[in-house]
C-alpha cells in the first residue's frame, strides 16, 4: 500500500487539495483505472514532455513561438502585458483581446524580493521596439503589488514613447454593491459613465 | 493548447473538482513539471500496472492475497465485513481493529437493481467455513441500504452458527465511515452489539 500512500500525499500537495480530498480521488481512480486513471497519468505525462515556455510571449504552448504569437489574425500593434500564464488564459477565455501577450512571471514585491530584473521586462522592451507596439495594456491585478508594477512599467514604457493602458475599474458584471470595498465604490462612482 | 484542455477536462472528473480548480492544478502542475507533474504521472501509472485486487478480502494491494490477508500477526476468527474498500482503509486508519476483512463491493439495493448475488457474499459464506471464523462484524454503513444488508447477511450466517455483531450506534445515523474520525470508528468497534 505504500505507492497508495504516496500518490495520495502527491495528490494532496495541489492546490485545493487536502489529505481527505486526495484519498477520494485516488479511491475514485482505482475504481476507474482503465478510463480514468491510466488516460489521466498518459496525459500528465504527455503534456510535461511536449510542453514548452514560448519565447516571445511567456506563455505555455507545444511550440514556441506559441500558437498565440503566430496567429496572422490578431494584431500587432497591441500588447497586453499579464502577471501569470493563468492570466492570459482567462483573457482569452473572455474572447475580447485579439492583440498580442506578453507574461511578467510575477510582479515587483520587495516583501518577496521581485525586482525588475527577475521580471521579463527586458523582453517586453525589445518587443515594443522591435515590433512597432502601438499601444500595451497593463492587465496586471488589482491589487497593490500589480498596480506598484503597472505603474513602474508605465514609467519605463514612457520613454519608448509608447502608450500605456490599464483595465478599467468599476464594479463588475454581476457584482452587489452591498459586497463591495469601499475603493471600488469611489473608483466605480469617480469614473461614472454618461447612459446614451 | 488541446492538450492542457484536454488533461483540464480529465481533471475536472475527479470527485469535488470543477472547471476552475481543474485549470488551478493544470497550472500549479505545469509551473512544477520535473517536481510534482513528472512524479505524479508516474505513480499514477505504477500504481495503475502494479495494484491488484485481492482474491480472498477484496481489498487493493500489489499482492494477491494482500498484505492485510497475509499478515500473521492479525487474528484470524474474527472478520470484519465492509461495504468499500474506502471503509477497510477508514477502519484501518482508526487502527482498532486486528482481525481479517471482506469487502462485499457494494450494498442491497433494490433501487440501484443490487442484489445479493451482486455481492461477495459466497466467498464469505466459504470463508467463514472454511477458516472457521467464530465472529463477523458487519461494519456496513449506517445508512438504510448498509443497515439492510447488515440484517440480511446477518440471517444468513445464522444458518452457519457464526456470531453476527455490528458496530455500535456511535456512528451518527446516515453517517459512511470514509468521513468518520478516527475516535468515533475506534468506540463503535469497541461496543459492537450482537445481532439477535
Amino acid at each position: 500500500m505504500k505507492q497508495v500512500e504516496k500518490l495520495t500525499r502527491l495528490l494532496g500537495r495541489l492546490p485545493g487539495l487536502g489529505p481527505r480530498s486526495a484519498r477520494r480521488i485516488v479511491q475514485h481512480l482505482l475504481a476507474r483505472r482503465e478510463s480514468l486513471l491510466i488516460p489521466l497519468a498518459q496525459e500528465m505525462m504527455a503534456v510535461a514532455e511536449s510542453l514548452t515556455t514560448c519565447r516571445i510571449c511567456g506563455n505555455w504552448d507545444e511550440v514556441s513561438p506559441c500558437y498565440l504569437c503566430i496567429d496572422e489574425k490578431r494584431e500587432n500593434a497591441t500588447l497586453c502585458v499579464v502577471e501569470q500564464i493563468a492570466d492570459l488564459w482567462a483573457l482569452e477565455r473572455s474572447d475580447c483581446f485579439r492583440g498580442r501577450y506578453h507574461v511578467l512571471g510575477g510582479v515587483l514585491s520587495a516583501l518577496n524580493g521581485v525586482g525588475p530584473d527577475d521580471l521579463r521586462l527586458a523582453s517586453l522592451e525589445k518587443r515594443v521596439v522591435e515590433q512597432k507596439i502601438e499601444e500595451v495594456i497593463l492587465a496586471t491585478n488589482l491589487t497593490v503589488e500589480g498596480q506598484t508594477t503597472a505603474h513602474y512599467i508605465a514609467e519605463r514604457l514612457g520613454k519608448l514613447g509608447v502608450k500605456a493602458t490599464r483595465l478599467a475599474r468599476g464594479v463588475p458584471i454581476g457584482g452587489e454593491l452591498d459586497y463591495m470595498d469601499e475603493g471600488t465604490l469611489a473608483t466605480a462612482i469617480e469614473s461614472r459613465q454618461r447612459l446614451p
